[in-house]
């Protein structure tokens, strides 16, 4: 039967089985992997499931960092640098992308066996076995101060996307791409299209 | 087939085309019902698809929410009165929360024949047919100079699902309320759970 939550119960609530149960709050999510590299060369990649559209004139993307977490370093490197990939994750790449979530000492792109690979003269590394991805330039990060989150927000000044997925309209069939949905924390979902609706107006009879 | 746009290319598309492919790159998405009234209460149902995780503890989550749409409504509604709901889409009830999009005079509870639903002195309206919803407490306004968007951050307060969707570790199974996903600007689509993968350490050898 229905449960119900009041904010009390929810602040009460086991640390893990909180973050489990509002983490799935939202509905899907996205899966992406961020690749950076810090001055020296040295790359990152994190897989973040918080990247999120902002607008499309300009074209800019937004996600959430946490403020201690494994993608501390996508933080930093992006700070130093001002630039990032963002990498759609399909299904052939689930669980080494997961994996980036690790904490690990060296590049995550060596540790799980994906490669860096650079795109004419744009400073951070892509994931070469990703499909559909993108090249960005900072523009902004806004501190949220209720809990030390931070909005970064990019505007995409390259992007990679085989023709074949991109539809007369210009609309992008990610499902034939085979990327994932993510539920929660760690679940991974493929997709199947249900229906696709035109332009609502309000004379249409329901 | 590989192909490459530049932030020219992506400025110098038709309209209508870079907005269907700029919608198409962040990945999956979610679907949300945001219900709100005004002060005189008259009530408010708009489909957003960029609700996001924020964080656990305090329970956070946030939305953008763009200057000259339709969920014009909603942001007038949410900074007078300080709630909303949020309610997740499901398979059922898809083609009515879309049509939510349309400009309506009145509200689209009634256009769209949703049913607004009080519960307990939540002044809000939810959603009758969803069957995640939360209530939320308006914590903090971002705007987002870029572009004129919003990025609206809300406590969750109230919280509802049925046990049975419920892991024992907290985790929601929104596949199992057929909750959908969606891409680009029109597209919904169900899902099927690929893998679920466990916290990840650094010595799992790939």
């Amino acid at each position: 039967m229905k449960k119900m939550y009041s904010l009390d119960d929810i602040l009460h609530l086991d640390k893990r089985f909180r973050t489990q149960l509002i983490n799935s709050l939202s509905g899907f999510k996205s899966a992406n992997l961020i690749g950076t590299a810090a001055e020296n060369g040295r790359t990152n990649l994190a897989i973040f499931s918080s990247v999120v559209h902002v607008g499309a004139n300009p074209p800019l993307v937004g996600m959430i960092s946490r403020p201690h977490s494994v993608p501390r370093h996508t933080l930093e490197n992006i700070l130093e640098t001002g630039y990032y990939t963002i990498n759609q994750v399909h299904q052939s790449i689930v669980e080494k992308a997961h994996q980036t979530s690790a904490r690990y000492d060296g590049s995550e792109f060596e540790a799980v066996q994906l490669t860096p690979e650079y795109i004419d003269d744009f400073s951070a590394p892509y994931v070469k076995e990703s499909i559909i991805k993108m090249g960005l330039q900072l523009e902004e990060v806004v501190d949220i101060k209720l809990n030390g989150t931070k909005f970064i927000i990019g505007k995409i000044i390259q992007l990679i996307v085989p023709d074949s997925f991109i539809n007369e309209d210009g609309k992008i069939n990610i499902e034939q791409a085979k990327t994932v949905a993510v539920s929660g924390l760690d679940t991974y979902h493929t997709t199947q299209e249900l229906v696709r609706l035109p332009y609502a107006k309000p004379d249409k009879i329901i």
